[in-house]
């Protein structure tokens, strides 16, 4: 579909899995979850009721690593009916800790877009999940140079993209998101009336996925790699 | 100490202990904690090596409940040597919960005071902690319409402080900030040139805890209460 980005002084990019890889480590995680706990249950059921236990924690915890950790903590003792073995608790532990400590792996062309569209447009990062762990990221990324605005929202609803712009006084017609999620980097924006550009990548949490209802007669653009702005920014 | 407050036109405050209890529920959480595990150690011997994980995770958890409470099980596995029952990590992680879902107890005359100020001044929050959990609070704590902004940062260096001063076009000198914690909300504000406010609460944590070096000559003022901000503002 082809959108019209004439008015576009704006651009606010998503940053995990569109700057840089993160669904990646959350699915290694999960991978050595299951193989810890494969003495109780099938990688499938493991798979499944991790999942359920992130769902319901997600309103107390939100999202980050931290939860999730918790989640895989909370999720062991129950799935193993009490009996994981302390080795494994910690070994859960750790793998919170190696995600966070985890090293950033830019994505594909990333440092050429930003650079070359930092010349015409003012660059925002509009990110939601564990404040401190974004921020170490951004720093991590060398990228922070690149941006006018940082923000950490702790969701991504509509109501957040507003009070974002109302706060940054952009208008809702002169600003582009860029973002991996059809949930929550391009149908929120898409509603209130802003432009957004689809980048997926190859793995999205369940949660993040949306359904052809949601998306039916949406005006967004999907792109294949970010290097394809180039062609149209 | 008298402090010169006449080019005062924005005023700081912290919400943690300044708007509303926290420190509180963090003791008593730590009390809990030390109950369950009485079986291997002294309450002492217990708080402490709590609060070494505390600080150990510190540069991975940051602030908040939820990097507590993951501190709250690696030390529960370390203090038992891998001996504590899962009935009581099922405890611990629902001590954090209850801790998310506490409501929120405002300080005495928190009210009356802001609704003062916020006739003469622009009014803002700068906490630090996570941000999901902060901005619960604040939404609970039905004080949101007397601040023109709200800022959750990752940590209260002078370096924070400076950008978000910056990034709001604020001036240093006619900033006051307000707060529990003479380290997190007085001293860097002081050392950037913004004036600050101390009012204490009856428990500080630890990690926050300020020496006479730090604050030998700084010219900051001390109220035993927040009400006593009217009489001279």
């Amino acid at each position: 579909m082809e959108i019209d980005l004439k008015n576009i002084t704006v651009i606010g990019f998503d940053a995990d899995d569109t700057l840089w890889v993160n669904e990646t480590y959350f699915r290694e995680a999960e991978e050595k979850f299951a193989s810890l706990l494969d003495a109780y249950e099938t990688k499938n059921t493991i798979d499944q009721e991790l999942f359920k236990m992130e769902i319901k924690n997600l309103e107390l915890y939100g999202y980050g690593i931290k939860g999730f950790v918790l989640s895989m903590i909370e999720s062991a003792l129950e799935l193993s009916n009490n009996k994981v073995s302390h080795e494994t608790l910690n070994k859960i532990l750790d793998i919170g800790k190696e995600m966070i400590s985890h090293p950033v792996e830019l994505l594909d062309g990333v440092e050429e877009v930003l650079k070359e569209l930092s010349k015409k447009y003012r660059l925002i990062v509009l990110t939601k999940g564990d404040l401190l762990d974004q921020e170490r990221k951004l720093k991590r990324s060398n990228l922070l140079h690149y941006f006018h605005h940082v923000e950490v929202l702790s969701d991504k609803k509509e109501q957040n993209y507003q009070n974002l712009l109302d706060h940054l006084e952009i208008k809702v017609d002169e600003f582009l998101m860029v973002g991996n999620s059809l949930k929550s980097d391009v149908l929120p924006l898409i509603n209130i009336g802003a432009k957004a550009i689809h980048v997926p990548f190859h793995t999205t949490w369940q949660h993040e996925e949306a359904n052809e209802n949601e998306t039916n007669g949406k005006e967004y653009k999907t792109i294949s790699e970010l290097k394809e702005l180039l062609k149209f920014l």
